[in-house]
């Protein structure tokens, strides 16, 4: 199972060699991950309402290929994979694409961490890793 | 009373169009207005050891207004001064030179407003605004 | 005549006060104007094909009142409006809002200047005002 | 042979998570990278003085390991190492560290290309790969 989203490069994302900023793909990539997410019924900062306890995803680790420039106003399609679920982590895979050429491939190392009970604003991190709560597991094992 | 400071245009700020992209000005604003608050020992988000109540600064208002364009590795020298202090409120007019010649000014009002004391992350805002403490009012008042 | 549309917010928008960063509302702006300009059949970096003088609009000035927070992933309707056309510039007024409820309103005035006929990579600058083309302004002046 | 810089931390690198964000991460290398190769007397857009053909370098490859959170106002040392020489790529390897706790490491890979002779605004890409001129790459050798 491949989550796809389509997403039009903004005047903000170029760079003065003309072209996308390869750190604005990172970016790309974390909002097609959240809308996947909400593709499934979860979010990336669950309220109280959920029948799971609340957790956050922390990135351990970001990668990126760059293939072709991208351009000002292209039209990008982004896909999200879930490439490998752990005990308490999950890896995502991402391929971007204007029509069919291939512009760049990522990933994104997120862990699952419980939200602190009291916390403090701003955060001062104190994140405890936690097993992937089962219904969330379940729900992306889908798509691996 | 004018406090001023220098940095250098990294490409990230710049844009397709070979210059600084227009909304770059406002976080170096933010940025000169932490560096000139940190000169007066006052911090945007201070931590339990301040003798005055904990407040934070939203933004209410934003202006800047572009004389000419800047390019990647420019240096530019971005002068903050306090334009008016209210009881809750204070407006920074700024100023960004490169060497003689002026490139852009703006301006940015923000809110004194009290730190909940049970903060939620990610917030969910309700700030409460409140007067500016007297020691933060006649360290900012230097500036008027 | 009121150009309108969406979109959600990222995280990459939010800051550690945990709402949308002043900054972030600049870009939103743009990219709203730029989705404007195209539903009027313009482009802000038109090639080689069209039936006028390549122009390109930087900005001059840009200002933003923020009225309430906006948060992650919450769902920003953002309205343009043409709110003053000059001979050679053009204002545009912003809404932005979450349902019913004023998030921010700004303005953008941006120049009509014309592309150089051997333009540098960087570009340095060097831009040349020029009136607004007959074709873009009887298009822009819709929305007056 | 290290290069390193120091940089504080921006109120627009963080995120709702109280952190800063992942991507924030990658304009910093890049920063760093510009500093390490002004330092060498070389420029990433080397004008038209420069004794050797004038070239850019795009970005092939970027990963960051995220090791611990930083915070608004932390000060980040950023070290940069050339980890490889090819004939046309150049792999930079950083560290951040706040004080003596490592922060985050990441790689950047960059492709030499030779400048166009007639560059278009904007750019429409195109760029050819090069071998790395002489006398670049003998001072970036000096790091290997």
């Amino acid at each position: 199972m491949t989550f796809s989203t389509e997403r039009r490069v903004e005047f903000r994302d170029t760079d003065a060699a003309g072209i996308v900023h390869f750190s604005a793909f990172f970016p790309m990539m974390e909002a097609a991950e959240h809308e996947f997410l909400r593709s499934l019924g979860l979010s990336v900062m669950p309220g109280a309402g959920a029948n799971y306890p609340s957790v956050t995803w922390p990135r351990v680790a970001a990668t990126c290929n760059y293939l072709a420039a991208a351009h000002f106003e292209d039209i990008l399609r982004i896909s999200v994979r879930v490439a490998k679920i752990g005990t308490t982590s999950v890896v995502y895979a991402f391929r971007f694409h204007r029509e069919e050429e291939a512009i760049a491939e990522g990933t994104m190392t997120a862990v699952c961490c419980r939200l602190p009970d009291r916390p403090q604003v701003p955060s001062t991190g104190g994140l405890k890793k936690t097993p992937i709560p089962d219904p969330i597991r379940e729900l992306l094992s889908r798509g691996v």
